[in-house]
Order: structure tokens, then sequence, then C-alpha cells
């Protein structure tokens, strides 16, 4: 039953992060890096004790390799934040009602730039979070979703322009469904994004030698 | 006694949300969501040891349904709540002095999309202020304001363009005094935010299932 | 001597408050309002556990009337805040060297109005800062400085158009030796700042009756 | 190799600090001064518990002064801050591949304006960072990342205009790398940074005078 009510969380908090960015980015408003970021501060620190507040597969990846979710929770998560991140951005869409949308083009250099600040951020962002929620040198901190959801806000701005500021594939699943980006790119950047999240994990356990345990408790992970 | 305290806290808190709302708004500033979201944060900080922190009928319902405060201190939240907001509205607009202001004019398809982005975002600022500020799993932290504050600045930022991004009756009430909404979505506002805020109540229950509980207490309920 | 550091304390705090206040609005930066009580937010964190971080004399007369400060050091930190105050607007103005300034003007209901505002914010702020940082109901909590720095971002944001937004005797030092205040208008904020810092100091006890007492601690102001 | 841990977590959060100067700096965000202060917050909360989350070459100094590092870790940080700020600069300017960029040109009055408040603000980090850092009478808090990223995010908002606002010579580095900086502008700032580290890490002994001790730490540096 608990684990129940973690997936639903994931549910909820990605719906609202999507919904955050599909809103602010289709109509133009200034202060969407602030408001992304503080959607999902506000979502970790809401859910944090039910779910963890990944709202991220890549989050949940770099869990997954630092061994704090067994690989049949995170599939449940990453299937509730896709659903999560599809519903937002389709309520985006339908409550901004745009009457077109730029679709991110890019090619050659840009696209490997693009793909590069991808993965940096989305590491960035799995790195900061395993350090604050799940390590043991940091119990009961009332900064966490702070730092999370700050992350997001500082890598939109310095590489928003670059490749749209996504690092969380929940996030391109919903630039996809409101068309903001081609396949490709979607399907790239994926790629990218999950790699990052692994590679922080690996980072985090090199980095912490004293947490490389194998008790995975999804009710405690964003401890 | 300690009972009119929290009546009073309630009342000045949503005094200095509205004022800020309505000065804010009326004099055009850039930086607006922000401000409203940090009145609100500082103001749950500032009270939420006497009153809880509410200054929001929406979030009031929401704690009522999750049996955290009883229904004679709920309405008499309610009244102290529409008090403050009102003369909030009341001193923003005689302090701004506009010349005019510009009423928000919806119909059809974008009436009911303002209602659905005031329902959702109300549901989400309750189900944050819920699980951060009266959840037995994060005793004592220090985010739950931040993380009430800034579900506000999310959501103007998001659908401010949309609905106004009021989510909450004594925002609504002073929108009505300064004459930014008409009669009839102010109205519809009203509705779908105390439901939002009910909603949010039983979902919260639903995923925290050991809060089950019947012990209501007005001094405890933002902790 | 452990009393000279607060005071040293309280000049370095209001130095860099008015440098930041000086500096950014010399040079319009429009994100003048978050740097300004990202400022005074810094400062209370950095030099709350010596002195409190008031950095305000309305502040410190707040904390006067709620009896947590002795009157002659109040006396002493409302010299030091002045003579910060003042060096930081002359250093501001030195490195903008600015061309000229444009000196508030207001008259009649307009300038009412601004002394309503400032009046309203300095409550606000002095009422926010004795709750989370004098009340024994917040105990070591990290969000007082959050709390105090927010409220001046919020108030300058709402009502830095109708009065400048300043809801500090000490920032109202430094703006008349910068030249953007007349003479009457400065000493018109001074009083309604104070006695606002007062009213607030008398709202706390009300609205806090188990706070009475009568143990004045320099040491713990802040906390 | 618990402290060759510390060094790398050094050039992770210098990396992204100064990626994050450099790609919003080069885009021209509008927010790039809440990015850069969220960038060093994040990366404070991230690797605190590790290395003590310095990223500053002048913070290293001001903590060297008060005595919480040894010189050989001191020099080990100096070393992987400057690889890390020269890398993530190198990396910020290739991926936004910028027609060109406009260095600060500086002379007479104005270059000596620039380094004061380069000074004045380098201190004010340093100063905030060692008092909520490393004074034991901030145990256990949670603002310390706050407070020291923000204090950045103040100062660029104040004289970001005078000076290119750095307040750390591995973003001087990172600056002179992407052409930002004449090298004898970047000279002067350099020495004048580490001077008001040094000066930070004095006055912080006087105000504090308790904490006059000589445990150096490394693995304690942020708490």
């Amino acid at each position: 039953m608990h684990k129940y009510a973690a997936y639903v969380t994931e549910l909820i908090g990605t719906f609202f992060l999507v919904l955050t960015v599909g809103a602010s980015v289709l109509t133009g408003s200034p202060l969407a890096p602030l408001a992304i970021g503080a959607a999902l501060m506000v979502m970790v620190y809401a859910g944090g004790h039910i779910s963890g507040g990944h709202y991220n597969p890549s989050v949940t990846m770099g869990v997954l390799l630092r061994r704090r979710i067994e690989v049949a929770d995170a599939v449940a998560y990453w299937v509730a934040q896709i659903i999560g991140g599809v519903l937002g951005a389709a309520v985006a869409y339908w409550v901004v009602n745009p009457r077109g949308v730029a679709m991110l083009s890019l090619s050659g250099r840009a696209w490997l730039a693009a793909a590069l600040v991808e993965a940096l951020f989305t590491f960035a962002l799995a790195y900061v979070m395993l350090n604050v929620a799940t390590s043991s040198s940091n119990p009961n901190n009332s900064f966490y979703g702070l730092a999370i959801g700050f992350t997001v806000t500082a890598g939109i701005v310095a590489v928003g322009r670059i490749s749209g500021g996504m690092f969380n594939p929940a996030v391109v699943a919903g630039a996809l469904v409101m068309g903001l980006l081609p396949w490709y790119t979607a399907a790239l950047y994926l790629v990218v994004q999950l790699l990052a999240g692994a590679v922080a994990g690996v980072v985090f356990l090199a980095l912490n030698p004293d947490e490389v345990q194998s008790r995975p408790r999804v009710e405690e992970a964003a401890r």
C-alpha cells in the first residue's frame, strides 16, 4: 500500500513540474527559470517523505545506481514520472492554447553542444540530489529541496538558450508532446540524461565511500 | 485568549499578502510573482507558531478536511482572512491610486481554462502546505514557509497570464474590491478554490494513511 | 568585550546592506529588490549569533519594546547602524559616480501614501523579525534570515515605486547622503519607521503573551 | 583517500560555478545573478560535507587564516579550484560559441572603484561563509549554503556593472580564459580578492574570540 502512495506522489509532483514548465514557457514568462526551480523545490519538500521526491527518471537512475531504490520500484517510478509529465504537458498546452510553438531546431555543433549541457546539468542535478537527500552526512536537513530546485533554476538560466534546459526525461517527454522538440533531439537528450544520472550515482559512491551499502529503502530515499 | 491571537494573526498575514498582491500588480512590478510568494512565505514563518499560518480559506478548508482544525475555528479563520484581504486590497488601491484598472475579462474556453488552473494550483498549494506543515514525517523542519510561498510564485509565473494567478479566496475578495475581476469570475474561482482545498485534504489523508486521526489543534496546525 | 563585537557586527552588516541598496539603485539594476533582501538575509545569518542581526534602528526599537535588549545597547546599536549606513551610502556613491540622481519628490496625498506604506512594511519587517528570531516557539530554526530578508524584497517590489521602499532609518540616512530624499521626507520616514518598530514590539507581546519577560540579553537577541 | 574526495569535490563545484557564470554571461541572461548565486549555493550544499564547499581561493584563504584547514590542503584546494574554473570557462565558451566577447576595459578611477568593490564583496563572501559554516555558534544549521550563495547574488546585482562582480579568483581565471578581462585587471582582482579573504579570516577571529583554536580539520570545515 505504501508503495502505491509513492508512485502517486511521483505522478503528482512530475505533473506539476511539467505543467509549470509548459505553461511558463508557452506564455513566455521571463521568470520561468525561477518558477520551474520553485515547482521542483516545493514538490520535493511536499513529497519527499513519501516517495523521495525524484520527479525525474535520471534522478531515479542515480538513486538506483547508488542502491537506495529497488529495480521494480525504479521502473514504477519511471512510468509514473512519464505519465505525470505527459499529462502536465497536455494540460499546459490546452490551457495556454498557443497559436503555434517554436520547435527547437538544432544541428551539427549546436546539437552536440545542447547534448553536452543537458548531460552536464542533469549530472549536476542528480549529484546534488544524491548528496543532499541521500547522504548520511546530511541527516534531517531542511535545505534538500532548495538545493535540488535551484540546480534546475541555475541550469535553465545558464544553458536554457542552448538546449532548452530540460535535464529530465519527463520534461523531454512533455516537450515532445507540446511540439517543442523534434523526436531525434528528444531521443538524444533521453540517452545522455539517463547516462548522466547513472554517472552521478557512481561519482557519489566514489566520493562518499562510507555510503556504499545495499539496503534499498523507497521510503527513506529522500532523507 | 490564545484563539483570538490566532485570528488576529490570520488577519495580519492575509492583510500583508493581499496588500503585496494589490500594490505590486497595480504598479506593474515585473517581480510581482516573487514578491507575492515572499510575502506569503514570511507571514507563514512569522505567524505559523500562533495560527498555523494559513492566510487562505482554501488552505483552511484542506486543514479542516485533514482534521487539524475545528469547524468553529475554521469559520473564524475564514472571516479573519476575508477581512484581512479586503483591507489589504483597499489600502493597496488607496496608496497606488491608479487611473484605472484592467479587469480580467474571460469567456468560453478561456474562462474554463482559468478555472482549471486556479483549481490545479490551489490544490498544489494546499497539498504542499498539508505535507510540509502538518505531516508528522516532517517535524521541526525549517522549509515549510519556503515551500508554501514558492508554490504561489511558481503558479503565478506559470498561469498568471491565464487566470490572474490567485489560488486563494481572500485574494479573490481583494481583487473584487480593486475591480480586477468581474463578480461571476470571482464566484467561479471561489467555488473551485474551496473544492481544490478540500480535495487536497482528502488526497493528503489517502497518501499519508498514518496521519488519519481526530485531534484538531489550532495551535499545532502549522507544525 | 563581547558587546563591542556586537556593535561592530551591526556596523558591518548595515554597511553592506546600504552599499547594496545604494549601488543597485544608482546603477538601476532590475533585480535590486532581490539583491537588497538577499544582502539583509546574508548579514542576518552571518551576524545573528553575535549581535542578533538587526541592522535597522526600527528593528532595534521593536526588540527594545519586546525587552530583549537594554537601552544602552540599543543606543549603541543605533549609532553603529547609522554610521554603517552612511558609510555604505558614501562608498556606493563614490564607486557608481553617477552624473546625477533623481530625488524622490512627493507632496500631498502621495507623500502621505509613502509614509503609510513605509510604516506598514517597517511594521511587517519588525513583526516578522520578532516572531522568527526572538520567539521561544521557534528555537534553533534555520529560516529566520530568509524570512527577514524577503520581507524587504516583498516590500520593495510592492511599494518601492510609491515610497522608495526603505523600511529602515539607516537606509533613510544613506538615501539622504546620496541625495535620493529631501530632508523633510527623510524626517517623516524616520518618525513613522521608529513608531512602526515600537508598535511591532507591542503587537508581538500581545500576540505572544507567554513571551512577556524582562531578561534582556544582547547575545540571544537573534534566537 | 578522503582528502582526494575533497579535492575532486572542489573541482566539480568550481567547474559548475564557473560554467554557470560563463554561460549565463555569454548568453546575456537577465537572471544571471540569481543563477550564479544558486549554482554556488547548490554546490555548497552538495559538497559541504566532503570538502567544506569553498569553490573559491579567497574563501580558502579565509579558512586558512581562521585555522580550519592546513596549508598543504589549502594549496591543493587552490589548484583544484583553478582547474575547475578554467575547465568551466572553456566549456561555457565552447557551448555558447560567441561571435565575440566584450572585454571589461577600465582605467583610472573606474579601475580603482572596481578593485574596491571586488575587495568589499569578496570580504563579505568570506565573512559570511566563516560565520555561517565554521562558527560553533551555528551548528547543524540548514542556511549556510543559502547565505553563501546569495551573498554573491547580492554583490553581482549591486556592483556587477562596476567590476563584473566576480569575488573569486577562480572566476577571474575563467574570465581571463574567456577573454572577458585584460590580464592587468585580472591580476589586480586576484590580489585584492586574496587579501579580502585573509582580512575576513582575521575579522572573524576578532569578532568571535571563542573560536580561536588550532585544530585544522578539512572534513569539518563546512560545519
